[in-house]
């Protein structure tokens, strides 16, 4: 087993060639965001995720996240290794640099969360959660709240949670039970109990700062009556230092098929009479301000998948590569040879690799709208980036999160028996990246939300803005000589998009059930062909750069690569499309009979 | 967790309705299987494997098998219930009935074998490999190693392995080194170490029979240098009594993803001067006898994939009935509901159910043909069912143990965080099902067997034969009214069939590396097509029941369930054949190139 690689190359031709940085240089607060910058922050990045968190990830793995009467212990490794990530300030990349942050366009953060996912996605957690706290408490806390937490926040030295689940309360957040009464000064006694709380107790940091869901005495029923509050592990004093004990305790862990390092906790608050909490913003509007971070959170989760899928694809190929077994397809006799000469571990490798710089592409292009839907001065250029970003979080969730399972399973066949056993490491991949379509909302979550709130919502109109983006680059490849052979598969791929979208808007107010049958199938099918977009850029701009002179010959390697990595995914992916939209326009009368199931 | 239960009503209706059991009434040896003998049988096997097997399953993979100084320990429990496995006679179901066996048609010893699997996969393993020592030994043993070997094999008193696999010999079997010196009387010293053998050593069984691969001395080279030698743990004297410990040794066994009960040993062959072997048939022709062994292990490896999806699936639709969360699609306010009545989830759970039904409807129909292929009076009869068999068991393997593993993991998605938590049991059935696709040859090998000698070598007159049938089918579909919106899936998908077929008959001798980029894709499509065929036969067949007289409100709901299952089929799963042919087509191109990887 290697330790994980960064793809920094992929990175940089994404962030040098596919983003729009100009665009993002406009952006009050990113102005001195150089590419020079971004390649050398990537470079430090690589060796921290190289050298420091990927040789941590099968030994947490093997150790696991340790219980005893209430404390939580990690895995040997893992606190020095938190220490060295908190002293060279990889927690503040995205944060606001008002509170000590590097404000790093999200874009660039991102590639950083990818690698450090790559590396060891349950070490990656701890910090993924505390960015969320940051997020809800710098937007919607009062400035005592974010003075009081958001530095140590920022800074890693504290860490954060998020707590929503309880036992009756999974996806239906409308029957969270825990209790808040009010003691004054915007004060609160918390009780009730939250399940599946990553690091929800843990010894990496001094302090850690719960956000918990819960209902004020007397508030309103169903989601209406939710409330956000701020509950820390130690209370803090007025002068920033410690204080007592809160009345949070850990129950137990959870024994989990994967990211056995991350303790995934069962909290207890006011089993001793109330744990102290601050309410965030204003009562009842707690749902709202978890959408906030929810969406933050999503997005991570699908950098989750593309991390796992990045360091799986990079174990087969390696595994390909050095592994000796039989002769040359349809060659009699002959010398053995690698097995990633074989067509079928060719396939299965390219399915890997095309899939994954597909979710890398298209998780940067949501990025830099997440960043202009914020921050762009004109405020249509922020509504317009918004819609995209509303409409791809969802995918990027969803689509990258499931890909990443079956990317993980085909690096294990690529293995073959070797890849069962779990000293090659491969089989963990997998075992990680099965929770990532399910915590923070399930693809089937996430594609209600695409559906309903998406595409439904608006008629349809921020999907055709895109895919009308999509027509305009299948026209240009249909006249690059070079390209014509990738435009069909797109062009067909794009009428069954746009012919299940017209399904979806047209139909979605008349029966809604019908219509969510198809409701990941659509998730799928919009992943797939925005995907395939983007990787058809790719290949358009690798297409312009190998036609310029003056290019060294690795250049010229490395984007007729890309061409032929873009030729794989429009022959093998982008055709999947019309079987996804038969799906979704034809799909409901079997799976909604009352008596099949 | 509910332990497993056989779904005895699918079964029966596979072997009342679809089976042409007169075809097996007719052979020899199976005059007195009667529907009703059937019944029964599955009956008492159903509920062995619930209240034996299923209940150690599960604490069978916490405590796995355990090595200690050479001896295998199984986990608690194992030895009670194999000792009952015996005495009960399940070993000797599908075994020759002059060695003790029960001769049992081939699709009948399936159903009890999938429940087998359905229970408890790391422990069916054991009786499967015995079955194949017994075929070998039967088969192309002499007299005296059938004697020898053969009664204490079927009744399970000893336990059979097969030894192929050799670090540098995975899927290569000409590159095994494993030595034999002749020394006279049909006897060799053998000397050499085998890996990843299943049930190499354990405490199961006074004895255990090896069957390995090995070189004579002088041997030729690759192939066909290979011989097949019996060799027994403990030597078995003149009087069937058990002499002295034979020179095997099991080194260590391996740390695996699943099937964690099931010990997967490295055994040393000869450490201590050779380990005494006897010969099976003819010097060098070993590899030609284990392909006879292979192909029935690869049937049996794709009823395990369809036992761990049919237990996947119970496991699914109960959680999902009893789960109460969220309101109805669409509905504001009123009662929440449980999951099942969420349209995603009755995706899934369709997804779940409607495969596993084509599956075991496809393993039986190959089923018979195994039989009739081997037993048919009729010679020409013989040929058409060997070369059915011949084209569907790299199918009933390679599709079925893909699906195996999809439909586990579909499985933890219908049961969302709770389904991560190794406490609710469906983590495994993912963990387990994920060698399936692997030993006994990968997809990849099986794809590239059902390519080149099941579709090629005869020009692809054997799949022909089958699309005729498939044909028919779908014009006896249209022309019934109810059933007339499950046809144009149908014939669509065939149409992508015929032309996948033709293209692979056409060019694999021209460009075998080309077509072999499309041999995984092919093998999908044959089993997406193939599994819709029999559920649409049980569509038909269902149709034709509900519309005789006197049917019970009951039959009505089964038949009317069956119907809707297949059209949820012919809307979800055939749709995907336009692309798998797609692929296959045109897929070669990116996935070849020189520079891509």
């Amino acid at each position: 087993m290697q330790d994980y690689q960064a793809p920094l190359a992929d990175m940089k031709f994404v962030l040098r060639e596919m983003v729009d940085f100009g665009l993002l240089a406009e952006l009050p607060g990113f102005g001195d965001v150089s590419h020079d910058v971004a390649d050398s922050v990537l470079d430090e990045a690589a060796k921290f995720a190289g050298a420091v968190l990927s040789p941590l990830n099968r030994s947490g793995d093997l150790q696991g996240a340790r219980w005893r009467d209430g404390q939580v212990l990690t895995a040997d490794g893992w606190k020095q290794a938190y220490a060295r990530f908190v002293a060279d300030g990889w927690g503040a990349l995205a944060c606001p640099s008002e509170f000590g942050g590097q404000n790093l366009p999200r874009v660039l953060s991102a590639m950083i969360e990818e690698m450090w996912n790559g590396a060891n996605v349950a070490f990656a957690l701890c910090p993924m959660l505390s960015r969320g706290t940051v997020d809800a408490i710098e937007l919607r806390g009062s400035k005592a709240l974010q003075d009081k937490y958001l530095a140590k926040l920022v800074s890693g030295e504290w860490a954060g949670t998020m707590n929503l689940t309880e036992p009756q309360a999974g996806t239906d957040l409308s029957a969270v039970r825990t209790r808040a009464v009010p003691t004054g000064g915007g004060r609160y006694l918390l009780t009730g109990q939250k399940i599946f709380i990553t690091y929800g107790e843990h010894d990496l940091t001094d302090n850690i700062v719960h956000l918990v869901l819960g209902r004020v005495a007397g508030a309103p029923e169903g989601v209406k009556g939710i409330s956000l509050f701020v509950v820390p592990k130690f209370l803090v004093n007025g002068d920033g230092s410690l204080g007592k004990r809160n009345d949070v305790h850990c129950l137990s862990i959870e024994h989990k098929l994967g990211i056995r390092a991350s303790p995934t906790c069962v909290l207890a608050y006011g089993q001793n009479g109330g744990a102290v909490a601050e309410l965030v913003g204003e009562e009842n509007r707690g749902l709202e301000y978890m959408f906030i971070m929810m969406n933050a959170a999503r997005y991570s989760v699908g950098i989750e998948g593309i991390g796992l899928s990045q360091r799986a694809y990079q174990a087969a190929l390696a595994y390909a590569r050095e592994r000796i077994q039989s002769t040359e397809a349809g060659v009699r006799g002959g010398a053995r040879v690698p097995i990633v000469r074989h067509p079928d571990v060719r396939r299965m490798l390219l399915l890997m690799k095309s899939q994954t710089e597909a979710m890398r592409a298209l998780a940067a292009m949501a990025a830099v709208s997440l960043d202009a839907a914020r921050l762009h001065p004109r405020a249509e250029e922020r509504e317009r980036h918004q819609a995209i970003a509303d409409l791809m979080i969802p995918v990027v969730k969803g689509w990258c999160t499931e890909n990443s399972v079956e990317i993980a399973s085909l690096g294990i066949q690529v293995h073959g028996g070797v890849g069962f056993i779990e000293e090659t490491g491969v089989a963990q991949y997998l075992r990680d990246a099965r929770i990532t379509p399910i915590y923070e909302g399930t693809t089937g979550i996430q594609a209600n939300d695409l559906i309903g709130r998406k595409l439904a919502r608006d008629g349809g109109r921020a999907a055709q803005a895109v895919t009308a983006q999509m027509r305009a680059l299948a026209n240009e490849l249909a006249a690059e000589r070079n390209l014509a052979p990738l435009a069909p598969a797109f062009s067909g791929a794009i009428v069954e998009l746009e012919r299940a979208i017209r399904y979806v808007v047209d139909n979605y107010a008349k029966d809604v059930r019908a219509v969510s049958v198809g409701a990941v199938p659509m998730l799928k099918l919009l992943g797939i062909v925005a995907g395939g977009w983007q990787l058809l850029r790719a290949a358009l701009i690798s297409q312009v750069r190998m036609s310029a002179p003056g290019g060294s010959a690795a250049d010229a390697a490395f984007y007729a690569a890309k061409i032929m990595t873009a030729r794989f995914y429009a022959d093998h992916v982008l055709p999947q499309a019309g079987g996804l939209a038969h799906s979704i326009l034809h799909g409901a009368v079997g799976a909604l009979d009352e008596g099949v199931l």
